[in-house]
């Protein structure tokens, strides 16, 4: 398991299930937009790449913070995830999460975005939250 | 992490991800459409329930075997995957993927199912696989 945390990256924050497949990193400067995991031997599936399961939970959870960042960090839920998986990625690659808030309403946050490595789009991500307890 | 493996199920062949989060199962007897685990600790979110990375992951190992059931478990990768959060999902709930091949192309494989827990449905799953090298 990999725990170099890259130049400029600080740890995100996780719990139960994020702590056990991350760390998951995110860039101590910039918009907040971008996170970042390493890609390690824990990861892989039966063709030795990354699992489908592993990217997903990456942009659910690294989104998912983009989304707290968009509701002043109220309690919210994601309701729907769609993934495309456009290219493998492999054990060893720095994968990226870089994501926009496509808007924001009273209970609802609708978001999209790309995981990639490098300059390389490898899945294209795109997903609903709800504000819970909304008023 | 639970170890019990329920009667009349056995544990599903996984490798790195699919050990690191699982055991999954699959019932020795059945038509082989359906999965479970057990929701651990392991497996849960900042709301103190299951993670949507988790239940995602879930899909798309178990989903996958169906997958490979239906075309002599030859190469094949997640294309795409879309997923609706129905419903919470408690730690120490036994989850249940319950999964349909909707069509099956020369090198595309469609399919849909739920996850449930007990007769609750707690998310809904569809998906594309890709045949790899079809010729």
């Amino acid at each position: 398991m990999s725990v170099k945390v890259p130049d400029g990256w600080e740890v995100l924050k996780t719990q139960a299930f994020g702590t056990h497949v991350g760390p998951f990193y995110r860039p101590i400067e910039g918009d907040g937009s971008t996170f970042g995991f390493w890609a390690d031997e824990r990861h892989g599936n039966k063709r030795g790449v990354v699992h489908g399961g592993m990217l997903m939970t990456f942009a659910d959870q690294a989104f998912g913070e983009l989304v707290l960042d968009a509701i002043d960090r109220r309690q919210c839920a994601t309701i729907q995830m769609n993934t495309h998986f456009i290219a493998a990625v492999q054990i060893g690659d720095f994968v990226e999460a870089r994501g926009e808030i496509v808007r924001v309403t009273r209970s609802l946050i609708f978001m999209r975005g790309f995981l990639v490595v490098g300059e390389r789009n490898v899945a294209a991500i795109d997903g609903i939250w709800k504000v819970l307890h909304a008023t």
